[in-house]
């Protein structure tokens, strides 16, 4: 989109934003590792490699959209004619390519193999994310390497060793997202009563928090792959002993352990901030599982800085469940990266040889999970720095804090 | 999950859902088609096909799940340790495996090569939806094909072709899905007043609505793939140009086009319904892209019928696009068919070989967009009859219907 003077001199974002010199910038990159990979190209079909590349977020259909990455930081989108417009306001690229619908006269993914034949990519030295589009509803086609004539090297880690370590500028949009997390989390706590629904509860001070970035955020909107850029829920009672568990619309009830999560959308940017809280007097058995889970939660923290290996992190939480005696009660690792996606490698988990760096964002977020009690699980978004790490999500963990009357 | 006597003896379910018995026949159809195809084992990846067959719905993670299918309709589900008891709950299955965590000390996908050795499946007799499991956020992993030792046969048809055709649950599950989304829409079109953000207008109807559900269908929840199994919601402006534009907060004005959704989840079934509404009198130009769209809708539902080609349904809204010259303003096929997710196959497109059968539902929503004017779309889920069509959306699609006062 063409900027004019007066675009250009207008006040800065009302909230942070991934600049288009940031995402050439990310292309300079891969194409740095492209070249010492000896690849003439890279074909990304993953959306959020391809948000992350361009700053084009799409909600991802049947319908196919790469990335054909060439020397020299070359780029070209390819799009459906239904991302047409949206495609070609998009910064910073070579070319677009608009190919009318899936699955249409001509299967799709020879726009993406004649965008690499048109830079000349040699067959043998290209690289994919995946080979072929990443199939979503409706979709079914050809391998990429059956159209090219070669299987393509397995280019994933081009890119996903870029997302792990997040710019300040992303941190900064993740910041945000938890600021907002924490205030519509302190609006839905005192929204909760005894007899409301759950909905009832977190859906009014949903579309108020909603309401108010749509206010305070001049030219915010939703990024991301669907959702409307917010959300503050709960699960109450036996359903939070999943920790997927469904909402239910059996209303609040003194006795009640609930498993909350709020979430924000910053230029595409997510973070987490999750709090179980106890309705009433917590029983001598809800405190005990609170405390152990509050104890493994501040253990992880503690553990985490620059040079510690990612397994350590859960091996260290599964020594502390050992010595209180809830070791069969967790049910997943203590955390995940988190950025443009909801869940990103690496993980803090005792299988991920990642090392911590600055600049590395995960949720931490060991639960347990007892089946007549319930789950009892908080999760916080902690950024690694240079001397420890930080926590964003700037909200009480306590007991005391998150007891609701009843 | 045991019944006792008295669970089999309680009152029918609030609303149409599937039986084990149909996700066990539907098992049985697999393997007939295994069988045919002189396959051991089939591997199943894709979500939305793990709940066709199982009617195990999760929202997918980097979490790999799959579900196993052998000879004699032998079922086992392979889960992480997250949806333990939610698996072990799913009726009819011979077996399922829980890995603790993905990425783990082992990696998740060698419980499914394992689950196949486990049954004998000779490698070269083992097929798959998908080479391994469909990549979700930070998911990495081998190809299934490096675990056996030879690439898997292609079994995505023995489940996709079955999916196609709905049974008559399914499509009574779809029909009430339509009728909540017509509930809804009402509510919400009855809300909209000039000055009212968009959403002041959907969301105290969305809530409303989705408070009815819970409280009118005992026991009902979401089991599709996120959200809150419910949504009501429209664009307005200049964002309608786009297919699939962005909510945004800038309030309704009057002249202004509206591109409505709504639609529920109904035991995982989904339906579409979108209109196009016109805030104030409409001007000309409004009018004329309306009545243009309107056509082109009614020829499609007109045109639909058992033996009918998906391609010819497209092929004739071209024809009267170009009789009313707006080709150029198509940016996309007619409609897709809907079920369990939001967009499946077969399409209403002129590049889809698929012939209509009786059972088949489609969504009919062929668009016109103009890049000042803004864009007009009505989406109506149509079914597939014996003798003809039939739409499930019992809402107006005229002009007169679809005018908001300002």
């Amino acid at each position: 989109m063409p900027r004019t003077k007066e675009a250009a001199k207008a006040a800065p974002p009302a909230y942070p934003q991934i600049a288009a010199a940031e995402y050439a910038h990310r292309r300079e990159a891969v194409a740095a590792g492209m070249e010492a990979a000896g690849l003439d190209a890279l074909a990304v079909f993953y959306p959020a490699r391809v948000a992350y590349l361009t700053g084009f977020h799409h909600i991802p259909t049947e319908r196919p959209i790469a990335v054909v990455l060439g020397p020299n930081a070359y780029s070209c989108l390819v799009v459906p004619a239904v991302e047409k417009e949206h495609a070609e306001a998009v910064p910073g690229l070579d070319s677009v390519e608009v190919y009318f619908e899936y699955p249409g006269e001509r299967h799709p993914l020879e726009r993406v193999a004649k965008a690499l034949r048109d830079i000349g990519a040699r067959p043998s030295r290209t690289g994919a994310d995946h080979d072929g589009y990443v199939p979503y509803w409706g979709y079914r086609g050809p391998r990429l390497g059956e159209l090219t004539g070669a299987d393509p090297q397995d280019g994933e880690l081009l890119v996903e060793s870029l997302r792990r370590v997040k710019s300040p500028q992303e941190l900064a949009c993740i910041q945000l997202s938890c600021d907002w997390a924490a205030r519509a989390h302190r609006r839905m706590q005192s929204a909760i009563e005894v007899g409301k629904t759950e909905m009832e509860c977190y859906q009014p001070a949903s579309v108020a928090t909603l309401r108010e970035m749509v206010r305070e955020m001049p030219g915010w909107r939703p990024r991301g792959f669907g959702g409307p850029g917010f959300t503050a829920m709960f699960v109450g009672g036996r359903s939070t002993a999943m920790p997927h568990g469904f909402v239910r619309g059996r209303g609040v009830q003194a006795g009640d352990v609930l498993v909350s999560g709020a979430g924000s959308d910053i230029d595409g940017y997510r973070s987490e901030l999750e709090r179980t809280m106890i309705v009433g007097e917590p029983s001598a058995a809800q405190e005990r599982a609170f405390r152990a889970m509050l104890a493994l939660q501040t253990r992880a923290i503690e553990v985490m800085g620059p040079g510690v290996p990612a397994a350590r992190v859960e091996l260290e939480v599964v020594k502390v469940a050992k010595e209180l005696g809830v070791e069969d009660n967790l049910r997943h690792h203590v955390g995940h990266s988190i950025g443009l996606e909801g869940h990103e490698a690496p993980f803090l988990d005792r299988g991920d040889d990642a090392v911590l760096e600055p600049g590395m964002v995960f949720t931490v977020e060991p639960g347990v999970y007892f089946k007549e009690l319930g789950g009892f699980r908080h999760s916080d978004t902690v950024s690694i720095t240079q001397d420890g790490r930080r926590s964003l999500t700037d909200y009480p963990r306590d007991l005391g804090s998150l007891v609701i009357p009843a």
